[in-house]
């Protein structure tokens, strides 16, 4: 089966998901349950802890993995369907991951927001395209609007850090400044991530940067079945209170496709919504959480990132586990 | 041993690596044969599927693999013999092969036609300098002139297709219509393939862009051998009836070459060249053919492409398992 | 244990490591010592031999390894601390360092000469930022001032060809005119080994070119242990008469630093700096070795490179022997 993401799929696989994650922290496995298997990796966008964890994930599984970089000595891809492709693309997604599936037992893919039309990225059609394509399973190595290895990722560090107890812990997503509009596809995980294992989630964010009200929809489903809040607040020093998480993430929401200049202006002047150690030290001892890369001082300041509370790392730890779950769930392991 | 051309080795090394060929179809073959041995692949130019099954055919027989693409993370080399080296390459070919041959138990090389002077593509000059300054065997992973690789995939491809009966089949290679001049590396080997299979050759190419004629006269030879005919229609129209397969390729022929500009001049009037479905209902039921990558509705219309009778998939997934037994040759497994 | 540069550690370890790459060398060892261990290799600049060698030595002894090229497919990096990150850079090499200490078990790191600030350069802040970020093991793959994997690699080569008999024997280390002014990385390197050997070291450099002084007094204070000597010459013909290796290496010196412009100036008129047949002809049959890649007819004639007597594709084979006696040095194996 395909990983698009968690929230497609029941609780039961959620929650072995996230206990195979945590068996693979503990015991950090090595071991043959995947030999035979290839497991090919396709960036259409740059990657660091992504690549590394799940080359290193199947490999100490026993598999086998190529890594492919489109653009770099990899053919340009054309992703529009009837399409006369007489302009720069070489070879179609449909071949490509056609061809592919010949060759590997599963593919991880990575396709970010296209950022030109909102409902296309919101309707996921680029991640859909290639497992539409697919014979084999497809790992969603982030794409629009989800990244489920983060997601699992994050759960594990979660769990870990709070002893299986996450329910009815306070867990603040907060919106950061950034130069660029990032997608949404972090954000949208970590929301529905922390929903899910039953914490009360505050997301802070400014006006104009609500996330979709569709995913909203999902968590408040997730929170009201297990008794939880989601609130949103859209000042830079609200919501710290109480947060025994804090997550930092930069998102350019629905204006920037809508109106990027716009959206660039307002942006410019959103600098305060960084996560500083003041704000930090209002919390109840909060984690920091971010997804990484981070732009320090810009996003969180040094203080905090390099503060023994910073959960940074152990998240990208936590991916390497993660995606041995991964790996099980769509191998069937 | 070497790989540089299938035409430059016996019938009886041909007919053994096709038969390995259809034997790792039927056995996808993961076994140690290769244990202990490195493969070091050379990418001048792009490349997916050639990248990828080469890879998995080493692993898949035990062997250690590299990719290197020359020019990202690896230097720029120089060509040219008795150069004086003051301008932009930092390595010679000699040095760069010399060294990876201390490495690697054999090195697969990709480097396309130049498209500089014909008669240096035809002589082959890069490879060549590739096969001199090594001292363990070179797999040609396609260079101007040739493409065993593919060659040894379509050969597989064609014997599975008719279950060994290839010999008084139609194999129509036509050319197709692209927006840039493409080498000649897949037609030749197709055109060589086909014939040396027994097979009646059609093929189509407007005026101008008729195959080199010693190569032609190779594919002769293999049908005169084998009661079997090559002829030549220059209508996009023809040559379609009683075909058995139709293979299609785009490619820019000698006047690339001599006049670039008039080259594209002329082949902008020739986008009538085109594998329709019409077209194809005129064949015997034909197999599609095209080596991928693949513009569509360009080169072929997504009627053909998406149809159950096209065979581009068998094809790239045939890499794969004729790799392997190219491999098994240059290393007399 | 982090490799560094061999001249902060005893000469117990140095001779030790000489031992094992010569051990290697002559087995070609294959075994399973450093089974289940991952070594992360990460580029800043281009590379062939290390890179290869690297993977082949690691994969040889059991280990597994992935090959980063950072800015191709991965995130730039930030260098300075205490910096606000609103400019190019996605993320910091503090993060980056961290996250990959989760992963590997070993990180090798190649990152040049800035060449901006000759100190800052001397004090090898960047690869010294690595290694303050790491929480395993780094191997220097060539930094702004050392290359320790060459220098092994060159002492095994040296060892070799004089069967174990270095002391005494004469090494020049003569610059070379090249286009652009390189780092200084290799000289370095290059003097200290020889030095460590027990040789007789000339150099031979332009005015204006002379090594770091404190590399000097390293190597003098090696050869004074050892009853060897050091001297210097500034003449392109001088030096020759004796020697036994003739090594030579372009590199830009301090001038390139503080006066880019008048250093290009200085360096167009030095190209009769580049070793020749004549000038080789009145060594002690000299064998000839440089690092690679190297500038045919620019640093060195066909003549010589070509000439049996050149030991640069041993050197490079040595690469491989001893980056394995690195990893047994860094994992304890």
């Amino acid at each position: 089966m395909s990983l698009f993401d968690w929230h497609t799929l029941s609780d039961e696989v959620w929650v072995r998901a996230v206990k195979r994650t945590l068996y693979h922290k503990k015991h950090r496995t090595m071991r043959n349950s995947a030999k035979g298997k290839n497991l090919g990796l396709l960036f259409f966008n740059s990657s660091l802890r992504t690549r590394t964890s799940m080359e290193l994930a199947a490999h100490e599984l026993g598999a086998h993995v190529t890594t492919l970089n489109v653009g770099q000595g990899v053919w340009g891809m054309e992703w529009q369907p009837d399409v006369k492709m007489d302009a720069g693309a070489a070879e179609h997604i449909k071949e490509a991951v056609g061809v592919l599936s010949r060759y590997y037992d599963a593919l991880g893919v990575r396709v970010f927001a296209e950022f030109s039309d909102y409902e296309r990225d919101k309707q996921e059609q680029r991640i859909k395209a290639v497992i539409d394509a697919a014979t084999v399973p497809i790992v969603n190595l982030e794409s629009a609007f989800y990244h489920p290895c983060q997601a699992l990722g994050d759960a594990g560090t979660l769990a870990s850090h709070f002893n299986g107890r996450t329910a009815g812990k306070t867990f603040m997503l907060t919106w950061a400044y950034h130069p660029k509009p990032l997608p949404m596809a972090v954000p949208n995980s970590a929301l529905l991530t922390a929903a899910r294992l039953g914490m009360n989630v505050v997301v802070a964010r400014p006006e104009g940067y609500a996330l979709d009200p569709d995913v909203m929809n999902v968590a408040r489903s997730y929170a009201a079945a297990r008794n939880a809040s989601i609130i949103e607040v859209d000042d830079p020093d609200a919501g710290y209170e109480n947060a025994d998480i804090v997550y930092a993430k930069a998102w350019g929401g629905p204006m920037a496709y809508t109106d990027p200049e716009g959206e660039a202006i307002t942006r410019a002047g959103l600098k305060e919504w960084r996560v500083t150690a003041p704000r930090m030290l209002r919390t109840n001892e909060a984690g920091f959480m971010h997804c990484l890369p981070v732009r320090r001082n810009v996003v969180v300041d040094d203080a905090v990132l390099d503060h023994p509370t910073s959960l940074h790392l152990d998240q990208a730890e936590f991916r390497l586990h993660a995606q041995k779950a991964v790996l099980e769930l769509v191998w069937g392991l």
